[in-house]
């Protein structure tokens, strides 16, 4: 019996893959001579091709942002929750555009890929792409896709931050901008749970320098230990207590005075260590961390934010979460005072909510009103 | 030349051993047959016995808590800013007592000693032990130093935990109990960064299942995660923007676009990682953060901290500091309120200081002058 898809669901849809044989300059000064670019649409382009919103993924994100690919899907895409019809993101209106970042491990090229010049997986070879090398490698799709400027480019986390450097290095190429639980750049604090991240995996004895792959193994080890550590900043401390507790996974309420698992946020995150290492690559993971270390638009424009955001012409939405500690208010608040001083529209909705930095994922009806709202406006603005 | 040490020094040191003969029946149900604790002492016991202080240490303390143990020592004990003549536990009027934990890897009986059952060192077969069996093998020590009543117990973090159990589980043998950065049982993030540090140690190649030590190695690899990643939460945001900000390692400003250090605060951490392993034992540090994760005095009590705490004799001074995330002061406002509720005598501070958890154990004027006064108090209930 085939099971019925949810009536606001994009429902049934398909990944396409896009070759490119121009070759892409990076950041770290190397080349990729060619590459692949796997990615979904959701909606219908309109005839004047000006109602294209691109949707930017964070660090275990992909290309999979809405509906399902087979009716047997037990999850839909990861941002199932905005993205559909009636949905913030309304694919009535709107012809979305998600795809998965080069470097990825879902599609586009990346690390697990085949590197021509050698015929082996590139492994460790893969060059270190930047926020600002993915943006490019965008354009380049919106490009090939017809489309000369996106309605908004949307994002949170890590695809926030895309979201503002698409702003930055193509002004002319969106109207909107939509950054949800972004930094303009990663604090101390930030770049020090990432290091922590990399060195559980680089330490890890499947490792074999990045080459894992030629050795029929993975560190999966190491990747869950990152991921576990992810996790912990993904929720607030709040959040945590409501979930979990102090509870005992032991149903008699007894410790077990041993390693094993005792309390259920253990089992919880051990868990989800387990489930990420199935479908995620090491090497992919590293190379994420490492663009949002070294995201850092103002950069360029002598570490001056302001003069960055001077050149955009976007209209922006800048969204965060009171109990989001892993990029807090005071950080979007960064964003919105640059631009309030070079005299661009911001508009600035802080979410009391307090599911931490996840919360950028969920239906919470006050971020939901204002997100509706705003896309709302775009697609008046675009006549959709 | 022979260095001079500081005139506000304990001075040199020399620790001591006490051998327990008598078996201790543990929390988990085990007992230790006989053990040894390593302790040190500074200052002078008075005639009526009466000045006696225990400082409990934390996680990766020891028993040499102040002062040097040869000339030629860089670096004296882990709390000589607050141990010492005319400091806050001052060395003039006090008889000073540390002893490193059971379960410790600096001279107590613990995971790398023989196990007198085997002949082999311990390694994963020692039982994991609690604040509650480190209290009770504190007052054994106690007993043997013929040391009746402390005029004070007094520690930071989870030393201040034990402080906390002190005045519970011997109302009558402590005057006063000083708990500084604590809390009265782990949060679930707490026991989250907990468990991934343990999962580090667990996963490494050179575990061996906790018996390393007879394969001639030790998981240094995991083991450095682990402090990494508790460094990483004894330091708040402010205080690693302060000390690091997002300064590069390489001198020409540029990164490496490897996974190499790019940032400062990647070299500190590494550092303090790779220095730990030297000196501290993997299978001590699963059993601390355990004795961390089960500690909660209230849970005897039907889990009513206030009922716990209405035992207690002992006057208290708690201490928190506002940028403390580890332990946050709310944590500490539990302890306090549940005092209050109970008509217990309880000084309370609120330290604003920026250095987060690690303040506990720095010289602060505004922590040391209400730490100062208040053992000026304890001093003169007994006469010293």
């Amino acid at each position: 019996m085939q099971k019925t898809l949810p009536a606001d669901s994009v429902g049934l849809v398909t990944p396409q893959t896009l070759h490119f044989d121009q070759p892409l300059e990076l950041d770290c000064g190397r080349q990729l001579s060619n590459y692949d670019l796997v990615y979904e649409t959701y909606g219908e382009l309109n005839a004047e091709r000006s109602n294209a919103v691109l949707i930017c993924h964070a660090l275990s994100g992909d290309h999979h942002a809405a509906g399902y690919h087979s009716p047997e899907d037990r999850k839909p895409g990861w941002w199932e929750t905005a993205v559909g019809p009636g949905k913030p993101i309304d694919t009535n209106r709107f012809f979305v555009v998600c795809s998965n970042n080069l470097g990825g491990c879902n599609g586009s090229t990346g690390p697990a890929s085949i590197n021509p010049a050698t015929g082996r997986p590139y492994g460790a070879d893969f060059p270190i792409v930047t926020v600002h090398d993915w943006v490019r490698s965008q354009a380049r799709l919106a490009d090939a896709l017809g489309i000369e400027r996106w309605a908004a480019v949307v994002g949170g986390s890590l695809g926030g931050m895309q979201a503002l450097q698409w702003a930055v290095d193509y002004p002319d190429r969106l109207a909107h901008a939509v950054v949800i639980a972004a930094a303009p750049k990663l604090s101390a604090q930030n770049i020090a749970f990432n290091e922590v991240a990399r060195q559980a995996i680089l330490s890890d004895r499947d490792f074999h320098d990045g080459r894992y792959l030629e050795h029929g193994t993975a560190p999966h080890r190491g990747l869950a230990l990152a991921r576990m550590l992810g996790h912990i900043t993904y929720l607030s401390d709040d959040a945590m207590r409501a979930k979990f507790g102090r509870d005992l996974r032991q149903t008699n309420g007894k410790p077990t005075f041993s390693f094993d698992v005792d309390f259920e946020v253990e089992s919880y995150l051990r868990y989800q260590g387990r489930r990420f290492v199935e479908h995620f690559d090491a090497n992919t993971y590293l190379l994420m961390t490492k663009a949002l270390d070294y995201f850092d638009p103002a950069a360029p424009y002598s570490h001056d934010l302001s003069a960055a955001l001077a050149r955009t012409e976007a209209s922006f939405l800048v969204v965060s979460f009171t109990s989001d500690w892993r990029f807090s208010p005071a950080r979007s608040r960064e964003i919105v005072r640059a631009l309030l001083d070079v005299d661009k529209n911001v508009t600035y909705s802080e979410v009391e909510a307090s599911q931490g930095h996840d919360a950028f994922l969920m239906n919470i009806p006050a971020y939901f009103d204002v997100f509706s709202a705003y896309m709302g406006r775009v697609a008046r603005g675009v006549g959709a």
